[in-house]
């Protein structure tokens, strides 16, 4: 806590608004860990029911979603944050936006785990298992990353989206062959198709709340800038 | 500008900043919708050149996204601002971000544009052009509704994108049976659809600023709500 300067607050108050506002950060990103992780094995198990409970859940990160900008919004009208402060609630607005597309992603591979794929098709899927859990340790280091504002790790998590980057391109290729194949296939593959761009799309979204963090801890947009940029400004004048 | 309570500010400052932080987010918008165009007609007509253009041009529209959330960031923590003015702050931050990921679409979409395609390839890429306008005429309107901050605009828009995605949806089933006609312009044709995944999720960014700008002028949030409220929402108390 001292770390996020929050002892400074001459207002108890604040400091409790704020904690609670991150707090509330973490349970939704908690939920939508648990989406991906539940869609991932649905699909893998062709688990129709647990595709289910995704679909009905993503209403629950939805309405998180709205009452974090909400709180957010009146914490910056009422308390006026400057400095870092204001940068923790800029970058906890952003967050969120990221984390709900995340769900959306979820629900996405959970729509295509509930149709029927035969014995054959089902080893597609398999396919998708290994960018899937890279995807989910990403989150999980994201969201802890998150929870300490640890610059190392939010570093750690930005460089390995290229890794999931790599991975998803050989994925799209091995299944274009298959496609080119079997082409009574093509209708079903797309859909696993559609399920590996959802999990690229994750690690994107990963990537973005990974500079958000770096934005919050060292008050610089590392958005956009060339990886040696992003190095230079998380290495940098380190004191220890 | 009346209609935006700028007359009521006592700093005149205050004024020209929300003003000029308005403005760059409509060049902004511009350039997107430049770039959008311009991605379009490359690929409708071969022209590499034109598609290399648009790849060269995205850093602008990045730099200017880093800009104005800077400036947004500089008005919050210097001007303090509540009620609508803080809406307004926040509808920006959203609504750049947004606008900045249309620019990422239109740039895969140029890339595919850079391909080349035989002749009768080339016949696919028109099925795309309906969409395309579409999406362009949704990205027209939602920009001329933030300029104006007019809700009537701002909820067409957002109905809009219904159309929008059973257009994509029709595209989709045309351009998996040209797949499985012939699997050999699966590659190809894998091009294609991602360029229609990507219109589609134009049409969502869009529909996306359509309720920053209900938010803004309505002081509600209408995001994951049903299209029944929305329409009461905007409709509602009306005084003309």
């Amino acid at each position: 806590m001292d770390k996020l300067n929050m002892g400074k607050h001459i207002s108890n108050k604040f400091n409790e608004e704020l904690e609670a506002v991150r707090n509330r950060v973490l349970s939704m990103g908690g939920l939508v860990e648990q989406q991906l992780s539940d869609a991932l094995t649905a699909i893998q198990t062709a688990d129709v029911e647990l595709a289910e409970k995704v679909l009905t859940n993503d209403h629950k990160i939805n309405k998180l979603e709205v009452q974090i900008d909400e709180e957010c919004v009146h914490i910056i009208a009422k308390r006026q944050p400057a400095a870092s402060d204001l940068r923790l609630v800029i970058a906890i607005i952003k967050t969120i936006a990221d984390l709900e597309r995340i769900g959306d992603e979820a629900e996405r591979i959970a729509k295509v785990a509930k149709e029927s794929f035969s014995n054959d098709q089902q080893q597609l899927l398999v396919s998708l298992e290994n960018l899937g859990h890279q995807i989910l340790i990403m989150l999980r280091k994201v969201l802890d990353a998150f929870a300490r504002m640890d610059l190392d790790s939010a570093y750690e998590v930005h460089r390995q989206d290229e890794q999931a980057d790599r991975q998803y391109e050989a994925l799209t290729r091995q299944l274009m062959t298959y496609m080119m194949e079997d082409s009574r296939s093509i209708p079903k593959i797309m859909n696993v198709l559609w399920s590996a761009r959802s999990l690229e799309r994750m690690g994107d979204r990963c990537q973005n709340i990974a500079e958000y963090i770096i934005f919050f801890v060292k008050g610089k947009d590392v958005r956009h800038v060339s990886p040696e940029s992003i190095e230079r400004t998380v290495k940098g004048d380190r004191t220890s």
